[in-house]
C-alpha cells in the first residue's frame, strides 16, 4: 500500500483519492490544474504545496527515514501515525489554534491539512523580532487544555490508559531521551560546538553534581511519567502565527508525558532568544520577558480553572463536605507548584543541549560574530545551571525573570 | 477454548494436557490416581491441588467474575495473563523467591506451579506471632531487585515501553484506585466499620486539607509513574514462607507503577499488625518494627548497589569523568529518598482504606473485643495520617518508628 511519492506521483494519487482531489479541484478540472511544490525545509518528512487557481493544500507525508540525513539514518513511518493522532486530539481540545485536518491515511503515512499561508514560523519572526499581542494568551489556552484534558484529573482511567498504551512512541522518544537528555552532557560525537566557545564552560556543567543529578531526575521523569498527551517538541518552529491567529503544528513526537515538558521547552527558546539580543534590543527583551510572565501565568491560571470547573461539574464524593472545593484548590496549587518545578526543569535541559548537542537554535547559531555568540551561549549555559541547581527554591517566574535579567 | 473447570472437568482436562499430566503423573498411571482438591480460599480465583502418591501441584484459574462476590459482579479474565506474566518475569529476577512456574495457559487463564505445601501465609503466621528471621533479608532483595531490573535504570528504553504497553492492567488498578484511593475518603457504600469506631474520627482526617491532598497526590503518582513492574498487591497475605524459604504470590495486579507502591503496602502491613498487638506482646512488637527498619534499610541498599554495579558494567559516556561514580551516587541516593517518601505516602493510603474501607486486615479485624478494636483502629487512622502529613519531612526509618511507637 504504502509508496513514497514525489512532485510527479502525487499528482496521480491526489488524482485517485476522491477526499483529496474533491478539496482542491472541481470536477470539472484537471489534474493538471494543480500545482505540486515541496516546500523542502522539513527535517523529518516531505512537505508539498497543492495549488489550484482557487484553493490550496497541504500534504505531508513521512518517509521511512531522517529527511534531513537520507535513507541512512531509517527512521519508522510509524510517526505520521501519532502525527495524525495527536492532531486529531488537539484539534479537537483547541479548534481554533490547530490547523484542520482534512484527510489522514496511517497506510499512506501522510495528512492532508490548511495550508498556513497567512502565517509565519514563530522562530524566524522572533528572530526579526516581531511582536504579536495575543500570542501568549493563545499558547496557554493550548497548554493548558491539551495538558488538562489528556490527563487522569479528566479522563476516565480506562480510557486514559488505553490512550497510554496508543501514544507509546519508542523511536521519537528515544532522539528526545537521546539528544536532549544524554548526548549534550557527554563527550559525545553527535554534539556540535561553537569554535570561540571556551570548553571549560561545557566541562564545567558537565561535571557538576547538582546539574547532573537535575539532568538525570528530569530524564527519568521524561521516561516514567504519563501524566498528559504532550506536543512533544513545542518550541518556537512548531509555532505558526500572525497577528490574529496561532497554529500549533509538528506533533509527531507526541506520546504521554510529565506536563511541565512541553511547557518547559516552549518557555526555553522564549529564554534563548532573548539572551540573543543585543544589548540596544531592550525593547524586545521587555516584550519577550513579557511572554515568559504571561505564558506561564495565564497557563497556571487556566489549568487551575479547569481543574474547579471540572469538579464542579462531576461533584464527586470526595469534595462533598463544607470545606471540599478549598480543599481541591490546595492541591491543585501544590501540583502547578510541581509543574512549575518539572517546567524549570525541562527548561535548563533544552537550553544546555540547544548549546553544546546537535540541534541549535537559528536565534543563536545565527549570530555571524561567533565571540559574541560564544558570550550569548555562556549566558545560556550558566543560567540552565543555577537553574536547574535552584528549580526547587524558586518560588514564581519573577525570580526566573530576575535571574535572567541579572545573566545578560 | 476457554471453559471453567471444576473438580470433576479438571480430570479430563489434565489427563488430556500432557504438559500437565506429566506433573504429576507416570504415563503408566491412571488419572484416577490423581486427587483434586480445590482450596477455596481465594477472592478471585479457583485453587486446585492436584495430587498423585508421589506428587503434587498448584492450579489456579480465573473465573470471569470476582469469586467471591459471585458472577454478578464480572471480572475479566485477563487478569491471569497479567499474573502469568508478572510471575515469569519475578522469577527470572528472583528465582528462590517465587514458586516454578510449571505450565501456564491464557487461552483457560490458568497457570500450574509449586505447591507451597511445606509453606504458610505470612499473615496468618504473625497473627500467631510467628518469628522469621530470614523474611527481611528475602523481601527486600525481592522489592530491591523486581523494582530495579524492570525500571529504566536498567532495562533499554524500546523495551520497558513495550512492557509498560503489555502490563497496562486496566481493571485491577481500577479496583485499586476505588479501594485504596478514593471510596474510603468519601462516604460510599463500599465502606464498613467497626461500630465502635466513633465516626468523628473518621470525618477528621476526611476533612482534613492536608491528609486530602496527601491522598490525592498519591493516587495521581500511582495513575501516571511507570518506574517499574509492581507486583501491585504486596500484602501479607501474597507471602508464603517457613523459616528457610520465602515467596511472595499472586501478582494479578502487575502494572508499571511507582516504587514506593509496593514497598508501601508491605510496610504498612507491618505496621497494622504491630497496633494489633495486646500491651503484653513487646517482645513481638520489637520484632515487627526491627522488620520494619531492616525492610527498609536493606531494600534502600540493595536498590542502591544495583544501580552502582549496573553503571560500573555500562560504563556510560555520561559518568565517564573522575567525579563521575560519585554524582550517580548523589543521584540515587536523592532518588530513594524519593521512594522513601512515597512509600510513606502510599502505606498512609493502605493504613487508611484498610481501617475505613471495604477490605480489612484480619490482624485487627480478627480482635473480637471491640472497643479494644476501636482503640487499635484510631491509632492507626492517627498515625496514617500523621505519616501522609510529614511525608517530606520525615528522614529515616527511624522516624517512623518512634512515631508508631509514641502512637502506640
Amino acid at each position: 500500500m504504502y509508496k513514497v511519492l514525489d512532485e510527479d506521483s502525487i499528482k496521480d494519487y491526489v488524482d485517485k483519492t476522491r477526499e483529496i482531489r474533491s478539496l482542491v479541484l472541481q470536477d470539472s478540472q484537471s489534474i493538471n490544474e494543480l500545482d505540486v511544490n515541496e516546500i523542502g525545509d522539513g527535517n523529518l518528512n516531505f512537505v508539498y504545496i497543492l495549488k489550484s487557481k482557487e484553493k490550496s493544500i497541504i500534504l505531508k507525508q513521512a518517509v521511512p527515514y531522517l529527511r534531513c540525513v537520507g535513507v541512512e539514518y531509517p527512521l519508522s513511518r510509524i510517526r505520521m501515525t501519532f502525527e495524525i493522532e495527536a492532531l486529531k486530539t488537539q484539534k479537537e481540545l483547541c479548534p481554533s489554534l490547530v490547523p484542520d485536518i482534512f484527510y489522514s491515511s496511517h497506510d499512506m503515512s501522510l495528512v492532508v491539512m490548511q495550508n498556513l499561508d497567512k502565517h509565519k514560523i514563530l522562530r524566524t519572526e522572533m528572530i526579526n523580532r516581531v511582536i504579536f499581542p495575543l500570542l501568549s494568551e493563545h499558547i496557554s489556552t493550548f497548554l493548558a487544555d491539551t495538558l488538562f484534558y489528556t490527563s487522569d484529573f479528566y479522563m476516565d482511567s480506562d480510557k486514559k490508559k488505553e490512550d497510554v498504551k496508543k501514544f507509546i512512541n519508542v523511536e521519537l522518544c528515544k532522539i528526545t531521551e537521546d539528544f536532549i537528555f544524554t548526548h549534550p552532557y557527554e563527550e559525545n560525537d553527535t554534539n556540535e560546538y561553537n569554535p570561540k566557545l571556551d570548553f571549560k564552560h561545557v566541562k564545567k556543567f558537565r561535571e557538576d553534581t547538582e546539574v547532573k543529578a537535575g539532568v538525570l531526575e528530569m530524564k527519568y521523569k521524561f521516561m516514567t511519567n504519563t501524566q498528559a498527551l504532550l506536543h512533544g517538541d513545542l518550541h518556537s518552529g512548531s509555532i505558526m502565527l500572525n497577528q490574529k491567529e496561532t497554529y500549533v503544528i509538528d506533533p509527531e513526537f507526541a506520546f504521554y508525558g510529565p506536563i511541565g515538558f512541553d511547557v518547559g521547552i516552549y518557555l526555553a527558546n522564549l529564554i534563548m532568544n532573548y539572551f540573543s539580543l543585543a544589548s540596544d534590543e531592550k525593547e524586545y527583551g521587555n516584550y519577550v520577558l513579557g511572554m515568559i510572565k504571561e505564558t506561564w501565568e495565564k497557563f497556571g491560571q487556566k489549568f487551575k480553572n479547569n481543574m474547579i470547573e471540572n469538579e464542579k461539574q462531576k461533584k464527586s464524593l470526595q469534595f462533598d463536605y463544607p470545606n471540599g472545593l478549598h480543599d481541591l484548590e490546595y492541591f491543585t496549587d501544590k501540583f502547578i507548584k510541581e509543574i512549575f518545578e518539572d517546567t524549570i526543569g525541562f527548561a535548563s535541559c533544552e537550553m544546555l543541549r540547544r548549546t553544546v548537542g546537535l540541534a541549535k537554535v537559528a536565534d543563536i547559531a545565527e549570530i555571524e560574530d561567533l565571540e559574541r555568540r560564544a558570550r550569548v551561549e555562556r549566558r545560556v549555559l550558566e543560567s540552565a545551571s543555577l537553574l536547574i541547581k535552584s528549580k526547587s527554591k524558586i518560588q514564581n517566574i519573577d525570580e526566573i525573570i530576575n535571574m535572567i535579567k541579572k545573566q545578560s
